[in-house]
């Protein structure tokens, strides 16, 4: 089963001080942190804030190939998580009512779907095994720790960034 | 004119510390360095060291995308530099014969050529332009100097570096 997500903010996890991308569903309180390079999130995060550069970045030129081509990009998914690594991908429709789905980072696929207006679909596989993952992590640590690592990236996101972006 | 040019190395600046592409001319000497973010130097430097990696980097993505789509890269074009900065163009062929130029980085340009193993072609104007420009940053510099800071810079240049990455 997908479930319909939005880019709720780009920040920073305090623990790994690594660029995370936080996913959360549009219907309801389901929330997937994504690890994301230091690129990817600026790639992401100044569509969100709308920067606008003066010369195309990567994923703006992306998206003009895609224009150029009269190809749409109809929605991305993130649909695995294997060996610590998210799978995305990235339907496209062209003008000849071909569909192709292209495997991608989801760093990729999110920074595009920014600027496609394209939605955004998150296996429920993924959420489950994302928590387990974020819970194997933090074996180490007792309950209480894992309790006020997750409080402080929450914290750290201001209401109004939720649902924020919503497309 | 536009002269066939292929990129020679990716080194670091050692004035500005910044990553630069150094582009050499195929039949002959004449030499365009172009200063590039740090993201785009790695997806220049990582291709040139033939460096894989596990999931598609974001290059690589746009190329996956072309060869889904059956396009094909013709060749890029660094066409101009205004105000200090570098303009280029993507040319594409699509199956049915179509073509485009789309406006692009010379960086992501760049990246994706050895992507493709499509040619890069400079105008020559470009290349006068940036020999121009280097020497009026250089103008508080006396001579001596500004032969220093270029020697330093094709010092840096391994011989075996040149011509290495013909395509």
């Amino acid at each position: 089963m997908y479930i319909p997500m939005n880019i709720s903010t780009v920040t920073v996890d305090p623990i790994s001080n690594s660029p995370i991308v936080i996913l959360k569903e549009i219907n309801g309180d389901k929330i997937l942190p994504i690890w994301i390079g230091i690129m990817e999130a600026t790639a992401i995060a100044s569509e969100l804030e709308n920067i606008k550069f003066s010369r195309p970045m990567t994923h703006d030129l992306i998206k003009n190939i895609m224009e150029t081509l009269d190809v749409k990009v109809t929605k991305v998914e993130v649909c695995d998580l294997k060996d610590n690594t998210y799978y995305a991908l990235i339907h496209i429709l062209t003008s000849d009512g071909k569909e192709y789905a292209i495997d991608a980072r989801p760093s990729d696929a999110l920074a595009l779907s920014l600027r496609t207006n394209a939605p955004i679909f998150v296996k429920e596989e993924v959420i489950l095994k994302s928590a387990k993952l974020t819970d194997d992590e933090s074996e180490a640590m007792d309950e209480s720790e894992k309790g006020k690592k997750w409080k402080k990236i929450l914290e750290s996101l201001k209401p109004e960034d939720f649902g924020k972006y919503k497309m």
